[in-house]
């Protein structure tokens, strides 16, 4: 048996300011860094102690997994990052206003860049402020794996060789592992382990700041669906947050 | 040729008090996160752009190795920890206060324990409160590698094959190399780049905060003994500081 526990980060500066991220490198706000701490204290109180963690290349997953674990004593631990569990890269949209760029294209279309399963926003241009094109983190992807848009079904592509490859050999040698990462790069995760169909996953959202432990078989796969949130009320409550915004 | 940067942690907490610290992991003062930051700005205004980052397992190195690439927007950089990097551990010391250590076992014992190059303190019992008998982040070394104490010569013998192993291949692939660890690990690396005799050692002090750069040779030794400091005047002056200190 495995444990995976899985940590989304919290408030940046630009969710504060209600503007597309994606692959915008932006800190965490004071609250999100609050949040990182709390998440910390939870694996404490949970006896959930992490061999690894894995991050994205974004500041804010990277934070996040340092603050919580400065709080459990667990700073030293080995540490491997990828762009494969970035963010969904938001193409053109990144650093719009999510309000206007809804009043400018209508909800139907806003929706479906941001619920659907398989249509992405148009690509960023290369030249746009808030491109990643010359980036040095990503200098050794080749152009054709360094994404300028993706729908989630992209990022449960790239993500998932990550899965595989990284991830899986550090549960197979016994490691507990933490995963910092993103809303979509987690939801991609969750869809993978949990089984969920293309359309369920756009009802599924992951609350920030709260880990969520899987305890996985032989097979990886979860012994419970779902797995367990470190604080199940705060979780419960928060997912009942974002369902009631869409009233 | 390749560059390698070495970077001493600022003030800890322990630091702050007069205690011999060694192995016991406290964290920066706001004084050290201060110099860690200063460390990054350093490293930008003089277009040194790190590629990997080496940290010993110890929090005051590890913080200072992300305060100052965040600093430098550097946070994504791969890192590695070990803790061949860790401090000198400074054996049944640990903990105690160094001006009533001195008054206790009188000037020679405590000059000849801090500066000597091979003469330990005591060991430290396992039962002390200052031993990192149980620490889970020294797990999987073998007893016989968990000291209970080291001379500066230890440090050198069980600092080198990390230096060999992990530093020099990052180097030898071209990549800039910097290793955020503590005032003695350095001085070990420092005395074998620089070949500095056994001697000559005592003399030497690396700063803290301030980044050393050396640029080496197809042999990995320097082309300018003694390297550059990034801000060659504060190093002069916390040189002749501690210099002053044992007059």
């Amino acid at each position: 048996m495995a444990t995976l526990v899985l940590l989304r980060h919290g408030e940046s500066d630009w969710n504060a300011k209600g503007l597309f991220t994606g692959w915008v490198d932006v800190s965490l706000s004071a609250k999100g860094e609050e949040e990182a701490r709390r998440g910390g204290k939870l694996l404490v109180e949970a006896g959930v102690t992490p061999d690894i963690v894995h991050t994205s290349l974004l500041s804010r997953a990277i934070q996040t997994a340092q603050l919580a674990l400065a709080e459990a004593d667990l700073a030293w631990l080995p540490v491997k990052r990828s762009w494969r569990l970035n963010e969904r890269h938001y193409g053109a949209l990144q650093g719009k206003n999510k309000a206007q760029t809804r009043e400018e294209f209508g909800d139907e279309q806003f929706m479906l860049w941001r619920r659907s399963y398989d249509v992405p926003p148009p690509p960023i241009a290369d030249d746009d402020e808030f491109s990643q094109a010359g980036d040095r983190r990503y200098a050794l992807l080749p152009p054709e794996l360094m994404p300028r848009t993706e729908c989630l079904k992209d990022v449960v592509e790239r993500m998932l060789p990550y899965w595989y490859d990284e991830i899986v050999p550090d549960l197979s040698a016994g490691r507990t592992v933490l995963v910092a990462a993103h809303g979509n790069s987690l939801r991609a995760l969750v869809k993978h382990l949990d089984g969920v169909s293309d359309e369920a996953i756009a009802g599924l959202n992951i609350p920030t700041g709260i880990p969520l432990r899987y305890e996985l078989d032989a097979d990886f796969r979860p012994l419970v669906r779902g797995g367990e949130y470190l604080d199940p009320e705060a979780a419960k409550a928060a997912i009942e947050a974002v369902a009631n915004q869409g009233r």
